[in-house]
C-alpha cells in the first residue's frame, strides 16, 4: 500500500487526512478523516499528488494533494449543479467549454444536451482524466462523446487565445492552492468574458459561505466588475469541509432559468432545486 | 485541562474527534477532528458526559458524549429551522412544548413569537442547560423569558400525561444513540400526536438524508402512518457529519407555510428559505 502525507495509520488501518482548504490555505484546525479500504491509485504527476481511494463513507474518491475532489457518494451533487443550472439559463448553448473538471464529471452532464454540438474540455493534468476515466466511471462516465474534445493544458493560457467563441464557460478547478491558484484571480475571470460570444455566461464554483462569507461577497462583488449579470446559488456537497458551498454565474445576456423545460435524468437537481438554488440563508444577504 | 476518550492530543495541541453516529451507531469509518482551543467545561452528568469547548472553526460547542450537538458559529441554522417553519406553519399557536433542545437555542427562538404564552421545555439533563446558559449565551439567549418553563424530566415520560394540550411539539433531541434512543421510536411518536391539540403539529430532526436515504424515507413513511399530514424540509449543518439532515413535519390540519407575514430576526431562515428549504433532491423523490 501507498504510503504518503496523507494517508495516516490508525489501529493497522488506512485513514485519508483531509483539511479545509477551501479559502486557500491549510487551516489545520479542521480534518475530515475517511477511512480507507483501497488505495486503487497513487502517483505524483508533473503538477501535484493523484489518488484514487476507496473509502467506506463517500465509495470512490479523486484526491489531488490530499485533498478530497470528487467521490462516488457525492460527486454527482457539485458536477450536476455547475452544469445544468448554466444550462438551464442559456437557450441555446452550442459551444461549452470547462476549464478543469478532471473527474469528467461535468464534461458527462453537459453530454445530456444533444443541442450542444462542441465541449472542450482543458484540463492542466491529463493523469486526473486518465485515472478518472479508468477507476471513477461512476462519475467519469467513461465519455465516448464524440462532442467531447480533451485539451491537457494551463486554463489561463488557454482561454486567452479565444474572443466572441463560447456560449458557456464552465470553471471547474480544484482548490485555490497549488496549480489551480491562478484560475481565482480577477484577470482570469476578464479572459472568461472576452471568451464569450456576446450572449454567453459563466459559473465558478465559490467557498464554504458558512466559513468564508465575507470573502464570498467580496468574489462575487468583484465578479461584478465584469459581468454585468451576476448571481450566486448554493448546494450542501457533503465530501468537502465547510460543507454549504456557492456557485458564481456571471452573465452578458441572460439570467432565468427555463424550469418547465428540464428534463434530463439526475440524481440531485431537478426543476425545483432549479429555482431554490438561488435561495440565500439571511447572513448572505446584504443588509 | 480535562483528558477523555473524545479529546487526543496531537503536537501537544488537543483535538474533539468526532463520529458519525447520525444513524444511530458510531460507524468509526469517518471522524472530523476539530482543533480545540480551550476546555470550558468537561463533567460526567447522571446520563451523559457533558463538555463544552472552544474550538478553532464553530467557535464555542457543546459536546454529548464527544458529539458535537450545537456551536456559536452554527447552531442557528439548527435551531432557526426546527422552530421557525412549524411556528410559520400553525397561525396561532398558544402552547409549546419543546423536548430535549438543552443548547435552549430552539427556546429561543420561540420567544420570537408575541403571540405564544406558554414555552415547556422539558430537557432529561439539566447539566446540559446550565453550561449552556453559561457558557453558550450566543445559543442560549440566556432566557430571562417568563413564558419559558424548564422542566427536567425523561421526554417520553413526560408527554404521556398529556392529551389535547400542545399546539405545537418540538422534538429536538440528541442522536438516537445513548439516552435520546427512545425519542425516536414510533411510540414516542404516538404519544407526541396524543399530546396535540386537534390543529397541532409537530416537528423532529431527522438523519443525514445523504448517507441514511432510505431510512429517512422509511422512518417519513411510519410518521405518515400517524399523522394525516407529513412534510418534510432539509437545512445543510456544517457541523453534523452527513450535514444535509431532514427535518420531519406531522401535522393533523395545517400545512402551509406562512411566508408573508414572516418577520423575525434571524441569521439563516428567511421568508424564501421558509418554502425553498421543502425542496428535496431527486435521490429523496418516489420514482
Amino acid at each position: 500500500m501507498d504510503s504518503n502525507q496523507w494517508l495516516i495509520q490508525k489501529n493497522g488501518e488506512y485513514w485519508l487526512k483531509d483539511t479545509d482548504v477551501s479559502c486557500g490555505s491549510r487551516t489545520a484546525t479542521l480534518e475530515i478523516h475517511h477511512r480507507v479500504k483501497e488505495v486503487l491509485f497513487a502517483e505524483q504527476s508533473k503538477y501535484q499528488h493523484v489518488m484514487v481511494l476507496h473509502s467506506y463513507d463517500f465509495g470512490k474518491m479523486l484526491v489531488l494533494d490530499g485533498v478530497v475532489q470528487s467521490t462516488e457518494k457525492d460527486g454527482f451533487i457539485y458536477n450536476e449543479m455547475i452544469t445544468h443550472v448554466p444550462l438551464s439559463i442559456h437557450p441555446s448553448a452550442k459551444r461549452v467549454l470547462i476549464i478543469g473538471g478532471g473527474d469528467c464529471g461535468a464534461a458527462k452532464e453537459v453530454t445530456k444536451y444533444q443541442s450542444i454540438e462542441q465541449i472542450d474540455m482543458v484540463e492542466l493534468d491529463e493523469l486526473t482524466v486518465k485515472v478518472s476515466k479508468k477507476y471513477l466511471p461512476e462519475i467519469s462516465g467513461n465519455l465516448s462523446d464524440s462532442r467531447v474534445n480533451f485539451i491537457f493544458a494551463d486554463g489561463n493560457e488557454y482561454i486567452a487565445k479565444y474572443k466572441d467563441y463560447y456560449d458557456v464557460i464552465i470553471i471547474d478547478s480544484s482548490d485555490p492552492i497549488g496549480p489551480a491558484q491562478i484560475l481565482y484571480e480577477q484577470p482570469f475571470y476578464q479572459k472568461v468574458y472576452d471568451a464569450l460570444t456576446e450572449n454567453g455566461l459563466m459559473v465558478c464554483l465559490g467557498q464554504s459561505i458558512f466559513f468564508y462569507a465575507e470573502m464570498v461577497k467580496e468574489k462575487f462583488a468583484n465578479l461584478s466588475k465584469i459581468f454585468p449579470i451576476t448571481r450566486m446559488y448554493t448546494a450542501s456537497i457533503p465530501s468537502y469541509p465547510g460543507t454549504l458551498y456557492n456557485f458564481n454565474l456571471g452573465s452578458k445576456k441572460y439570467h432565468e432559468v427555463d424550469v418547465s423545460s428540464f428534463n434530463k435524468e439526475t440524481k440531485y437537481i431537478n426543476s425545483a432545486i432549479l429555482q431554490s438554488c438561488f435561495t440565500l440563508p439571511s447572513f448572505m444577504l446584504d443588509e
